[in-house]
């Protein structure tokens, strides 16, 4: 018999591995995640209606989803299928795109500032702050309708009224937006006014007007000419303006894009085919053109089941309402629950052929049909904020059952949180409205994405100044100050020889750091796992940091700093992992935060701003070479020193000019190179001060040095030059020869004054040349 | 009672995921993976002997490792730690570093050539021809054993003889290799003597000789001085010389670092007490300072086996003796399978201390106690060569169960195949041997990594020519394809407008395309939980390549890119998760080839010979202002046309001049450019040629009509340069009266001559002023 090897048997697990939960809003609870297809994940999320700028709620919400597909992706490994849509046919975008265009013809065929043109702004504000701003005020406060232009006056002594401007803003959230507006009218009015009765009818008055009275004029101007409007791409172009601004913000915020984008202007037809299917089943019915679902009928299904998210919303007025949209027709149908699938267009409103009459598609069966056309019949996840769980999602559900007739259309429903500001809803009334593009100049995608990451992504998110500044702030400082100090012994440990001698024996500090490692895997993996609790598995990082900086500072430690590494690189990668940094994989840390706009390091992108700058530092020495002027070398010396001074610093060149002529290169940040420039500068000003000064007091003592001469010497002893009687008689030359009493003067007092004489002379000699050359400068 | 959700139940998958299975050479089938404790992975990986240049077998045992650690850490999302050894204690160590050192010592102590240098070199080839180039061929055939110096005639006879050379390599695989040691000692000793007998003693002369001798000279050396070494630096410098290059090449094969790696040299205490450990359980016995492994008793006991791997090689003495080493004892123990934990150290061997005297740890007892020091008493899986396997991994299991009495040290054994060399074994006889130097000069680490990606990890690799110029590059040039064209065609759709416009609706080519790329996703994954089947893997990727091939020529297609680019993106990804391209993850294809030495794209290294152009140039600006010479300004413009031909050229800037002074900045590959400098100057050669031969046929023409004028035109019409008998009579100016007849000339041919006369006289006086110009000239 051959020699056999012994038994084997598989391994007995100490501790299983964590399986994934999530919590799953069709049962409010965190259900095991299976995927129907191996590790293939169908994922739709809800995206955007393109009509206005994306605003924090925007960030919040995208933030969290990419943060979720980075870690099934990345972390768990599931090959993941991400949908996104894009709404761009929706009641907002129509009435946006109308406003929009109807203002921009108002103002390309008005030439001059005339009084029809004001007649027509008071009117549209009449109209404006009765239906607007008046809203929710007792109507007694507002001047009976009846001809408009009279009421002016009245309408502007109670738009001024203090009392109801305050009463205005307890009522009304949307008043102080409104009041806005109407003020802004009302000022360019009374401009507009002015101008006119000076006879300055130019055509920029005319447009000054329109454009601070845009808000005001395209309420009345859409009632007049809205339904004029048909042109498809005035609403598309709207459409597509805010799309692209959409995904610029997403880019600079590191959200990833969807795998495959589906936008509902693409999608007319399979949405007809779709509601005709509905209709096929029993559960849709039309009216005067629009075509409705009826949620009774399937609510009575043996297999269906209507607002499997919230039941108790079913009859909820408001949110149908919100659901249906300001165009949305009001009477027909059968029950109040109904929601629209299709809508007759009216004028002024896109449209598309159907077997119903021209329209467009409703809200939410554009989700049913679009993800239906990418995955078939059912999907693992589907994603969005928790404001659209009733009806958005509810609706979706039931129309794609309805459609497929399938008793679970979504597997797993996941819903992010609200997201207040400083305690409060987000609200353009509140002015606690922030764009993305407002808060991304405050703050790094890093920071946004961090403070996000330290909250479970399906709770409600206090966003704050203190939130950002204090804990954001800290988590970030404490991976920074960790990947700083880490590269530095690893530099330090290099410099210092072969790096690995004798640093690579574990005892029982680097044991424990292993097992922390190791412990902080697992961790962070059950944290994960545990419906994707980032604030957990942010702290195990962090942690997994303090003991390694506990580590790092061991008494007399000879330190594994490949251990350290280790964990360097683990917590980078986790970080990485989330969205919080780029860079390769193996780079230890979690790389350079860089703006936003910059992306990936491009070879060009570095290189061409220095290229051009020597390349436009020769074309200048060329030229100068050529023209061949007299001062062309000075002038080339001159080019020389702004090249140093003025074009590198800013690109963070430091030129050091070194005696052999020979300049010295660094790359320092350019901040250093302005203060460092400005300090040169201060430098020289300042010695520059001082040669001034010291010039004018030289200047100033030889004055006074030639001063001394104005009195010629002949003159010197006499007075009033010296006391009256101090001499008392002079030979020709002013000598003096005796003194106040006719005494002779001693042989000293001779030779004195004799001395002085011929001292004076000169001076006098020097001070007479001065003026002479004064007279001559003059 | 409040309004409940509808139930929800556990979604039942359609197709499972595969499980993990490994060929594990425990059990010789593959096994389903199951780790110790989670998903935390503890790996042990022998590596090198470092006493040499690391070799094919290297790369292709590391590489396949690399790319197994690979997918367990970045495709699996395993928390892999993978422990590596470096063995700086070994046999071919000490001996490797003995000789050198010996080498190297006589080296510094001989100055001059000597008799007696010559007859030492002669001695000790005389013992090399013997022992090496003459084993295994008959005894008969070497002159007998004797006075040394008599053998040399006889010996170098011998040597020389064809036959006997033939029947050497016959007989001894290694018979080539010391042949060739000893012939280029010969040439040596016949190049000294020459010299010597020219009196030519100089230093280089002797120094020549011993380098030419060394692996000659040190077998005598080491026998005469070997035990006289015993700095441990000696040793351990080689070493370390040889893991640093080691570690070089793996960087540039893309090999990861492991996450802990082990000297044997830092672990010795460890392992001193690990073999006292082995020997107080009963399982180890000294003998002279020695300790064995007591393999019979180990293999009766009730939870042991010996040799778990390859119980059939149990008593194979050839395997024994080399997994023993070349300075073991050969006696004393029990039986002959026993192997040594423990050598006592003779003089000229490193020792350590221990209970059993001076001494040094056997060869496998090393990996035993390392990977107990960081794992404990147990792993998930242990790797290595398959050369390995017996009997150094049967040998370590014995140890580490025998220390630890576990049943089972390591869960899952895995072992690479072997490599050959174009159908043969690579050996350095066979001249088949390459080094990881040599074959990165011929191909990139992708091209080698895709060989080997392309061959079970443990099957045999057969390297050849035509594998790597035809399957690899094959592949290569596929996926390079590939992602050329995506890349053409998304920046082409950019370049269009905006890109997803009227593009994303998926109608039957994009599913089916969808699907091919989910498809693709599962086959790849059960392609790698087969056992890490990563031809299969590959294959998978080019399948998928080529049916988006085919997508991309959908005959009048609205190609959908954005599906494309995912595609694209995920073919990518699972190459760079191969190992066969750096950058980021998010990028586009897998990158380009960087050479192994450039590493992460470091702004400072990109921008600094650049910068340092820039302001050399400036330097030589200034220095040529400042002299102020006459012609700075020419120099200066000299300067810039050798800044933009000269200087920017390597660095793949080209500076296209412009009428307005402002020369375009590009950035091109350099070879690019000095390939256009190379026309533009071989076009101007060809100009300023053509120019001087049109030059020179002037100048001849000018000549030729110049050489007209030397007859005065009073001797134009006369002989010679006119027929004798043209003309009969002339007048004073030399014009002809008469022709030959003595007949009047007639008016038209007087006017005729008149006419050539003055034309004569004009060049004439022509002629004079030339000729008077060339004696000037002269």
């Amino acid at each position: 018999m051959a020699v056999q090897q012994p038994p084997w048997s598989l391994p007995t697990q100490k501790s299983p591995e964590p399986t994934l939960k999530i919590y799953n809003s069709l049962t409010r609870t965190k259900t095991e995640f299976v995927p129907i297809s191996g590790r293939h994940v169908k994922w739709y999320n809800c995206g955007p209606t393109v009509y206005d700028a994306s605003h924090m709620g925007h960030a919040r919400n995208y933030v969290t989803q990419d943060v979720l597909r980075r870690i099934m992706t990345d972390y768990f490994r599931y090959d993941v299928h991400f949908v996104m849509n894009i709404t761009d046919i929706d009641d907002k975008i129509i009435i946006g795109a109308r406003h929009k265009h109807l203002i921009s013809t108002l103002r390309s065929q008005t030439t001059a500032l005339s009084q029809a043109l004001i007649d027509q702004v008071i009117d549209a504000w009449i109209s404006y702050v009765q239906s607007k701003v008046g809203k929710g005020l007792p109507t007694a406060d507002l001047p009976p309708a009846g001809s408009e232009r009279a009421q002016w006056p009245q309408l502007v002594e109670r738009f001024q009224d203090k009392e109801w401007r305050l009463q205005g803003l307890q009522k009304d959230e949307k008043f102080e937006m409104h009041y806005k507006a109407a003020n802004v009218t009302y000022n360019a009015l009374l401009a507009a006014e002015e101008h006119l009765k000076s006879g300055q009818t130019a055509t920029e008055h005319a447009h000054a007007l329109i454009d601070q009275a845009k808000d005001v004029l395209a309420l009345t101007l859409d009632k007049q000419f809205g339904s004029t409007v048909s042109d498809h791409t005035i609403f598309r172009s709207l459409a597509a303006y805010w799309e692209s601004e959409f995904f610029n913000d997403m880019r600079r915020l590191r959200v990833r894009e969807p795998d495959t984008l589906t936008r509902v202007t693409e999608y007319v037809p399979e949405i007809v085919s779709f509601v005709e299917g509905i209709v096929k089943n029993g559960y849709g019915y039309e009216v005067d053109g629009s075509v409705y679902f009826d949620t009774r009928t399937f609510d009575k299904a043996d297999d269906h089941s209507y607002a499997k998210l919230e039941p108790w919303s079913k009859g909820n007025r408001e949110l149908l309402e919100e659901g249906e949209g300001a165009l949305s027709a009001t009477t027909g149908r059968r029950s109040a629950a109904d929601f629209a699938l299709w809508k007759a267009s009216k004028p002024g409103e896109p449209s598309w052929p159907s077997p119903w009459g021209p329209g467009r598609p409703g809200w939410h069966i554009e989700c049913s049909v679009m993800a239906s056309a990418i995955f078939g019949e059912n999907m693992d996840i589907h994603s969005g904020g928790i404001d659209l769980a009733f009806p958005h999602h509810d609706n979706e559900m039931a129309q794609s059952e309805a459609y497929h007739n399938c008793p679970a259309w979504v597997n797993y429903f996941i819903h992010t949180g609200h997201l207040h500001i400083e305690g409060l809803k987000m609200s353009k009334s509140l002015k606690n409205f922030i764009t993305i593009d407002e808060i991304l100049q405050k703050y790094t995608a890093r920071q946004l994405r961090l403070a996000f990451l330290t909250q479970l992504w399906n709770a409600k998110v206090d966003f704050s100044e203190s939130l950002m500044t204090g804990e954001v702030r800290g988590i970030e400082i404490t991976f920074n100050n960790f990947f700083t100090t880490v590269k530095a012994l690893v530099s330090q440990a290099e410099a210092e020889g072969p790096q690995l001698d004798g640093k690579n024996r574990f005892q029982q500090p680097e044991r424990e750091l292993t097992d922390s490692l190791h412990a902080s895997q697992e961790a962070f993996r059950a944290a994960l796992c545990d419906s994707f609790n980032t604030p957990e598995a942010i702290n195990v990082l962090r942690e997994l940091v303090s003991k390694t900086n506990v580590y790092l500072k061991t008494p007399g430690g000879n330190l594994e700093m490949g251990l350290v590494q280790r964990v360097a690189r683990w917590v980078g990668d986790m970080l990485r992992m989330f969205g919080l940094g780029e860079g390769e994989t193996a780079e230890l840390g979690w790389g350079q935060e860089r703006s936003a706009s910059e992306g990936g390091v491009n070879r060009e992108e570095v290189l061409m701003p220095y290229l051009r700058t020597l390349s436009s530092f020769r074309d200048g020495v060329r030229k100068l070479a050529m023209a061949k002027g007299e001062s062309a070398l000075k002038d080339i010396l001159a080019l020389s020193d702004k090249l140093r001074d003025t074009d590198l610093v800013p690109l963070g060149v430091a030129l050091d000019d070194q005696e052999d002529g020979k300049a010295l290169v660094k790359l320092v940040p350019p901040e250093e190179l302005v203060k460092a420039r400005e300090e040169k500068r201060a430098l020289a000003e300042a010695k520059a001060a001082r040669k001034a000064a010291s010039a004018e007091a030289e200047l100033q003592k030889r004055l006074a040095a030639l001063e001394k001469g104005r009195v010629p010497p002949q003159e010197l002893f006499r007075p009033p030059n010296v006391p009256a009687g101090t001499y008392g008689s002079w030979d020709d030359n002013g000598l003096p020869l005796t003194d106040g009493d006719g005494k002779e003067l001693s042989k000293s007092a001779n030779k004195k004054v004799q001395k002085e004489w011929t001292l004076q002379k000169k001076r006098h000699e020097d001070f007479l040349e001065w003026q002479k050359q004064e007279q001559q400068g003059a």
